[in-house]
C-alpha cells in the first residue's frame, strides 16, 4: 500500500496526466473512473491504482482480477495521483495504441464495410477532439487521422469526453498529412473537405463509397495545402447570420449523413 | 476615465458575470470581445466599457458610436472587470431578452416557416447549451425552450460558445415544462424525444411539419413525466458501443436533419 503523496509513483503518474512528451516516451496514458476502467482490456493495463474507500466497491474485485500490476493506495494518496475533483478511486495506466493508415482506413482488413475516416488537421480542442471520437465511433468510423498539431487523444480531457471510445476507434498521428492523404487518395477513398468555398451541399454527395473528411482548426478551418488535397469541396448549407459550425458538430453533421445513407 | 480597481463599477460587473441571481434582477448581462459587441443592437447596450489600449484600435469609434453611456477604463481596470484572461479591451452590459413560448415557436409571426424548435430539459453543460444554441440558428431553428434547472444561458461561458447567436435565436425559460409542453401540442407541434425506448430510426420520420425535439440532460437523458409528454420516440442508430451521444451532437444531428429535409 502506497500510504505518502511524496511517493514517487505519484510524480510520475502526475507526469503522465499533464505531459504529453511523458506519455509518449513512456508509450502510456491514464484512464480514471469505474466506466472506463471496465472498458479497458486487461492486457493494456500497466498498473491499476486502487484507493482504500475504493477496494470496498462490489465492482473492485471483478476489476482488479486479471491485471498484473495493482497498488493500493490511500485515500489521500489517490486525491494526489487524479485529474479529478471528485475522484472515483480507480486509476489505470494503459498502454498507448498504434494504428497504421491501413487501419484507419479500414480497407486494410476484409474490405467489407467502405472506408470512413475523420481527417483532422490542426484541431486544437481537447473537448472537440473527445466528442468526435464518441460521435466517430456511434456513425461508425473506420478511423481517425490526425496531423500532430491536433491535440493529443491521450489528454486527460480528450480521454473523458470520448466516453471510452478511445478505446475502440482506430487512430493515427501523420507527420506528414499531404504524404497520408495521397495514400489514401492511392487506394481510392474519395476526400471531402466542409469549406466556405464548397458549392455542393454535404446532403447532395454519395458516402456510400471509401469516404475521408477534412476539418480543420477550430478558428482558421483548412490550411490551403490541405484543402487542395480534397476531391470535392462540401458545405453545410446555415440558417441565419451562422458563419461555420463547431468542429465538432461539423464533423457529427458529415458522419451521420454517411451513416444515414449507408443504412439506405 | 475609471482609474481604480476598487471602484465600485468593477465588482458590479463582476458580480454580473458570476452570478446567475444578479443577472436575472439587473435584467442585464457580460458580453465580451471585438466581434461580440459589434453584432449587439446599440440600444440593447446599458454601457460599453473600453480600454485604454482598445481606444486605439480602428473598430473603436464605430462600436461607441450610437452607444449612450460608454466607459473608459485604464487597461489594469479592464482586467479586473473582465472574465477572459487575454482580454480584448471591450466590453458591454446588455439587456436580457425577453420572448414568449409564441415566439420560440415560431408560429407567433407570420406563420411562412413551420416551427423547429429545441426543448432542452437539465441540460447542465454551458458548452453544450452554446454549441446548440450556435447550431441551431444554423440549421434554422424557430426558437429553444428551457426548464429551470438548464444552465443560465447568460453565462459567459454560454454566450462565448454560441458565438453571436444568443443575439439573434429566440429562447424561453419555462418554471411549468409540462404546461408549456401542452400549450405547444394544443399549437399541433409535433414532439419527438430522442430516447433509448425510441424504435423509429430519427431518419425516417418528417419533420416538415412543426416540430420540437425534447433534449435532456448529459447523464440521465429525459425525466420520465417529461419524456411521456412526446408524440414519438425516436433513436439515432449507433454503430459499435456507443450507448448516447453528447446532447449537443445528438441535437444537431436531429436539427440539421430537419433543415435538410425542409431544404427537400
Amino acid at each position: 500500500m502506497i500510504t505518502s503523496t511524496t511517493n514517487k509513483q505519484v510524480k510520475y503518474v502526475n507526469a503522465l496526466i499533464r505531459k504529453a512528451k511523458t506519455r509518449r516516451e513512456e508509450d502510456l496514458f491514464v484512464a480514471e473512473g469505474l466506466r472506463m476502467c471496465m472498458e479497458i482490456p486487461k492486457d493494456r493495463i500497466r498498473t491499476l491504482y486502487v484507493s482504500e474507500s475504493f477496494q470496498k466497491n462490489p465492482e473492485c474485485a471483478a476489476l482488479v482480477k486479471g491485471v498484473r500490476h495493482v497498488e493500493t493506495v490511500t485515500d489521500e494518496v489517490f486525491k494526489a495521483l487524479s485529474d479529478t475533483q471528485t475522484p472515483q478511486g480507480i486509476l489505470a495506466l494503459v498502454k498507448q495504441y498504434h494504428y497504421t493508415i491501413d487501419q484507419v482506413a479500414g480497407t486494410g482488413g476484409d474490405g467489407a464495410a467502405p472506408a470512413l475516416l475523420m481527417i483532422l488537421e490542426r484541431l486544437q480542442d481537447p473537448g472537440n477532439l473527445g466528442t468526435i471520437i464518441r460521435a466517430g465511433e456511434g456513425a461508425g468510423v473506420t478511423g481517425i487521422l490526425m496531423d500532430q498539431d491536433t491535440a493529443d487523444i491521450y489528454n486527460p480531457k480528450v480521454i473523458r469526453s470520448t466516453m471510452g471510445s478511445v478505446l475502440r476507434v482506430p487512430f493515427v498521428y501523420v507527420d506528414d498529412m499531404k504524404g497520408a492523404l495521397e495514400q489514401l487518395k492511392d487506394k481510392n477513398i474519395h476526400l471531402y473537405a466542409a469549406h466556405l468555398k464548397g458549392r455542393s451541399a454535404y446532403d447532395k454527395e454519395d458516402y456510400t463509397g471509401d469516404t475521408g473528411f477534412l476539418i480543420g482548426n477550430e478558428g482558421n478551418g483548412l490550411s490551403d495545402e490541405i484543402a487542395a488535397m480534397a476531391d470535392t469541396y462540401i458545405r453545410i448549407p446555415m440558417a441565419g447570420q451562422v458563419e461555420s459550425l463547431n468542429a465538432a458538430v461539423a464533423a457529427s453533421v458529415l458522419m451521420f449523413e454517411t451513416a444515414r445513407q449507408r443504412r439506405g
